[in-house]
Formats: C-alpha cells, sequence, structure tokens
C-alpha cells in the first residue's frame, strides 16, 4: 500500500454539546432518519446474509456510520441496525456475534463529543474514525454494512469555477445553484459527480463481498427545477440577508460573492448511471422520500424556527469559517425572522418527495 | 455477547497542544520508548509469523497502541513497528498489507488533538479506540501486535482501603506506597493484581493466536524497597508541599490524606506470575532497563526542571480533579523548586532499572 490519500476540505457539525450544537440540535434530522429505519430493516432481513459473512470473518459483525457527527442521532441508527442484525441471525439460529463500530466523520470533528455521548450500555465496541469519506477510511473488505445519513450531498469542496470571476459559472450575490445560471448547477453537478464516483471506489474497496451500502441524501426528482423547493427559499434568503448585512458595512460585495453551501441534491437517475459506472455494486434499492412524512399537521412558525435552530447546528462552521464566528448569531437571526415570514410559502412548497433513499451490495 | 464491559475511572494526561499540555511535554517519554525500538524489532523479525497471520486474515495487518494519550509519541512508535512489519514481509516474499492502527485510551481523552496530530502521509488506516484497558475494547481476535507504554502502571483506581481512615492502610499526609506502611504497599500491590489480571483476560480474547502483547511500564527489582528511587524523591517532596500548602491555609487536611498517585511499580516476578496464572500467553521477553540509559552525561538542574514538566503533563489532571485547576501551576512550581534543590541526590540515585519491558506471545 501507498500513503494513505486523505481528502479534507469540508467543513464538519458544530462541535460540543451547547446551545447551538450539533448534538442538541439534530432533532429534525432524527425525525428523518427514522423513516428510514423500517427500509433498512427489510435491507437487512431480505438482502444481507449476515450468517455467511460473519461465520467467514471471525464472528465479528462490522458497521460503519460516514459522517455521523456528534451523536445522538448516529447511536440511534446503530442500535436499530443491530437490532435488525440479531433477528436475521436468530432466524438463522446463528451464534450471536460481537459488533464493531466504526463511527466516521471529518477529522476536524468534534469526536470528543462523540466518544462522551456513547451509550453507556451498548452492546457493541465503537471506534472513531477521522477523514473524508471521499478517500479510504478502512482497510480493504473490512466492513459488512456501511451507513450514511444526511452527509453525501455535501460536495468536498464549492466547485471551484463557481468562485471563478472569469467563469460563467461565477456564482456573483447567490450561495446555491438554486435560482442561478446554468453553468453554476452544472459546475455543482460535476462535482458531485466526481465527489461520488471517489466515494463509491472507496467503498468497493472497503465493503466485502455481499455487504451493503445505505445512504440516505438530499435528493430531488429529475428534470424538476430547484426553486419548486423549500430549500431554495432558504437559500434566497440567505442571499438576502447577505446582501442586506454588506450593505449595512458588516461585511464585504467580496465576502458575499465568494460564499456558497456545497450541498448537492442528486436525482435517482444520476446516482444509478453514476453506480453502474463504478460497477462493484446490484442496486437494491433507489427511491425518493418525503423526508417531513412525520408531520402530520400544516408547518408553522415554531417549525420555522426549529428547522433553522437545526440549520445553525448543522452549517454554523461554513458561515463561521467564511465570515468570522461574531457574524453567526447575527446572520441566523435575520434568516429566521426573514423565513417566520414565509411560513405560508414555505407550507405550500415543502411536501416533496427530496430525501433520496438508496441501497447497494457489494457484487 | 452481553453488554460491554466499561471501565472508567482513572483520568487521562493533559490535553490540547497548549504550554501544559502532554502532546507538547513528552520529550522524556519519547527518550525512553525509543530505548524499546531495538527490542520491539527484533520480537517482530524472530517471533512473529506476520506472512501467516496476515494471510489468515484478508490482507490487513493491525496494531493497537494502549493508553496511547494525544501524541506524538504513539505515531513515532506505530511508525516503528509498522516498518519492522513490512521489512519481515519482505524477507519472507510477502506482498505488502494495509495496516489498521487503533489508538486506545479513557474515553476523557483528547482524541481530538490526537486525530489533528495524526502525521497526512501516514500508511496506514488509523482509528480511536475510547475506553479503559482493563476492560474489552476490541473485539475477539481483532489485533495481531498490541503495544502499551507508560501506561499499565496507572491503576484502574486508587485502592480503596488507602482512602479508608479506619484502615491500617489509610495513607495520611502521603501521596504514594513509598515510605508508608507496608498496608499500602499491600493495598497497592493488590489493585495491582487485580488489574492486571482483567488486563490479561482482555488481552487474551482481543489478540490472534501467534500475536504479539508488548508493555513498557515503571518496573522495580524485586525486593528492593521503592524509597530507593528517584520517583521517592518526588513523591515525598509532593508530600512535603501539600502539607505545607495546607499550613497556609490553602487546600484541606482532608484533601491532603485523600489525595494518591496511583501508580504501581511491578517487578518482573510478580508479572510472570501474574502471565502464568492467566494462562493463555508464552513469555517472550522480561526484564529491568534503565530509562535514562539514553543521559550520558550527570543529571542538572535543567533536566530536573525539564522532568517536573513532563510530569505536570501527565500527572496534571489528578491535581485538577483532587485540588481545583487554580492550585496546579502553584503545586508544580513549588514542586520543582524543591527537587531542584535535591538534583545532586536525584543524580545520585536515578540509574536504576526501573522500566520493566516484557513481551507475551498469545498461544
Amino acid at each position: 500500500m501507498g500513503k494513505v490519500e486523505i481528502v479534507r476540505n469540508s467543513l464538519p457539525m458544530s462541535g460540543g454539546d451547547g446551545p447551538n450544537s450539533y448534538s442538541k440540535n439534530s432533532h429534525l434530522q432524527r425525525r428523518t432518519t427514522s423513516l428510514l429505519k423500517e427500509k433498512i430493516d427489510k435491507l437487512i432481513l431480505e438482502k444481507l446474509n449476515a450468517k455467511t459473512l460473519i461465520s467467514s470473518d471471525s464472528n465479528t459483525f462490522r458497521i460503519a456510520d460516514l459522517g455521523c457527527a456528534t451523536g445522538p442521532n448516529t447511536f440511534f441508527l446503530v442500535d436499530d441496525i443491530i437490532k435488525s442484525i440479531e433477528t436475521s441471525l436468530r432466524k438463522s439460529n446463528s451464534s450471536k456475534p460481537e459488533f464493531l463500530v466504526f463511527f466516521n466523520d471529518l477529522p476536524q470533528n468534534d469526536f470528543n463529543t462523540l466518544f462522551t455521548f456513547l451509550p453507556q450500555d451498548r452492546s457493541y465496541f465503537a471506534v472513531g474514525v477521522p477523514g473524508s469519506f471521499y478517500g479510504r477510511v478502512l482497510p480493504q473488505s473490512s466492513v459488512h454494512i456501511v451507513v450514511t445519513v444526511g452527509a453525501t450531498h455535501w460536495l468536498s469542496s464549492v466547485p471551484k469555477e463557481v468562485l471563478d470571476k472569469s467563469s460563467k459559472a461565477w456564482n456573483k450575490g447567490k450561495v446555491h445553484y438554486s435560482n442561478a445560471a446554468e453553468e453554476v448547477l452544472k459546475a455543482y453537478r460535476d462535482q458531485f459527480g466526481r465527489d461520488m464516483e471517489k466515494f463509491l471506489e472507496a467503498r468497493a474497496k472497503e465493503i466485502v463481498s455481499g455487504g451493503l451500502l445505505v445512504v440516505g441524501m438530499c435528493g430531488i426528482p429529475k428534470g424538476m427545477p430547484f426553486s419548486n423547493l423549500t430549500d431554495s427559499i432558504m437559500y434566497t434568503s440567505m442571499a438576502d440577508v447577505l446582501t442586506q448585512m454588506h450593505s449595512e458595512g458588516l461585511i464585504s460585495e467580496e465576502q458575499v460573492d465568494t460564499f456558497n453551501i456545497p450541498i448537492y441534491s442528486a436525482s435517482p437517475e444520476e446516482v444509478t448511471v453514476l453506480v453502474e459506472k463504478n460497477g462493484c455494486f446490484t442496486v437494491e434499492s433507489m427511491e425518493l422520500m418525503d423526508p417531513t412524512a412525520w408531520l402530520k399537521r400544516p408547518m408553522n412558525v415554531e417549525d420555522v424556527r426549529h428547522w433553522m435552530v437545526c440549520i445553525k447546528a448543522t452549517m454554523g462552521s461554513l458561515f463561521i469559517n467564511h465570515f468570522g464566528e461574531h457574524l453567526l448569531n447575527d446572520v441566523f437571526d435575520r434568516l429566521t425572522v426573514k423565513l417566520v415570514g414565509l411560513t405560508e410559502k414555505i407550507e405550500s412548497s415543502y411536501r416533496e418527495k427530496v430525501m433520496l433513499f438508496f441501497a447497494l451490495q457489494r457484487k
């Protein structure tokens, strides 16, 4: 083996367990993750031959959660998976294995908080894996199930064309490809293609034959303009807030023009093409879901406030890195006021199937 | 498997990379560790059948460093081990494996600092393992070499008899069993026996047949009184400093009487008995070394100062936990002054073989 290629470009979720932290502000993500539980259960029972996998491998079942942040959502997810595997093994009269869980995130992630909050009564060995999942993070054939929820829509970096004044993709005054020039969308899409290619290459090496790769991420129906979606309202409002703050002399024009959120929503069709190009996996599931299916009543002002708290915990470090820590609260206070005023518009837009769920099996 | 037993009693090295941190103040430990390099090299070449171990195990060689702290010493140690294994494999014409390194320490250890300082050009996959090595931290048969340097002399906790006013082992006015009642020594020795028993039981499960367990820790020749050693001068001075601080009203008598350093120096003979009792290992090496063999001239005042900086980084959290952060510098400033005044006495005592090195092979 040569040197391990290390990718470090992106930024982690907000660390610690304070009022702005991801660990305290990830309930929405939890709700969304719980929608996947049934699907993951079914996949494990129907597609994974857990008995064969562990018996050929020292009776240890190995699970990885990529982009686990600081918890606690990752702990719920891992618990659900272990319960499903135990059910599957009971059905095949297998002895109980030991479980090893690899918790992966960027090296800058707050692993100290993650380790502090590890459930004391857990039934698995827990290890932390620092590194970008756009490169290798684990040895060859070392893991039986890899899950990643809410992470692979984060690009490895902002596409460079978007930051290039001389490019047609120069994204002046905007923070995302939503409502931007076609070239901006193309730059994001190309970046996602390159990133997902690397992601699949790395996982193909790490996952054992017969193992599963399960992904939940931002998605969009093929051909639907992003401007139809709720997140588009948020990104447009963000750009408005930043422009306003520039006009008040709080930030420079340059800062506004060079700030972009490196998140891409993929369609099932484009992911399928990338999986086929990779060639190491079969597609066992590929579908779009409504990530707010758990919300049975119309969205209200409190929901919007809560949404913003979660977004702040998720994207906070992007803003801190670009504008400085002192402006974080100001940006999000303004953004919250703006979006609270748009609650009705948001309610009418958000029931789209914008969570992409897919499961692949390693050939 | 039942619930994983989790042991959490002790305290970690000082975190971060500031002026009092372990990561910035562990040069002495580095010097000492480097004395082990040649011995570990020899063991790997002569005792370890690396080719057989990896070919039966998906071509990945797995190494664990238990009690790794925040680096950088653990990185030097791991690099040396990997180079030795590569040499061994070249000699047997084997293909290059991938390496996975488990960096273990207590959950309160500063893993964020450890991960930040991981060498960028490393040739291994790195994971962090939070947990006390007096319990299981890794799955069964999951590792080929376990090393632990400067960690297993730390007991899992202060022996409870030493804190019990009604016990003959009540260690009033002292911080260690050095120069204390025979019952205090016995309480420490018994605690070490129980801890090492658990340590060996856990490692016997985790290490593959044919794998190695390599330990460097505080040691002492059988029958030698601890009061002969340099560390005894330090512990006596510590007690003097605390008594003085009590007389100045800075700390209570109760605080002085209940403060004990949970470190035990074992003889080769008592470790051998524990290994034989465990029954899962053969003893490949068991010897005492002079940890200051690298210092070729007499110790001077600067050496003593440097020693104290390293001790502060190592034991700082014990003092902070017991006396509060505000007294840490005061304690160590006084201790340094005291020990600087004893440089000649220290020089005449410290050339003893007080590092115990042993290597076991899993049957």
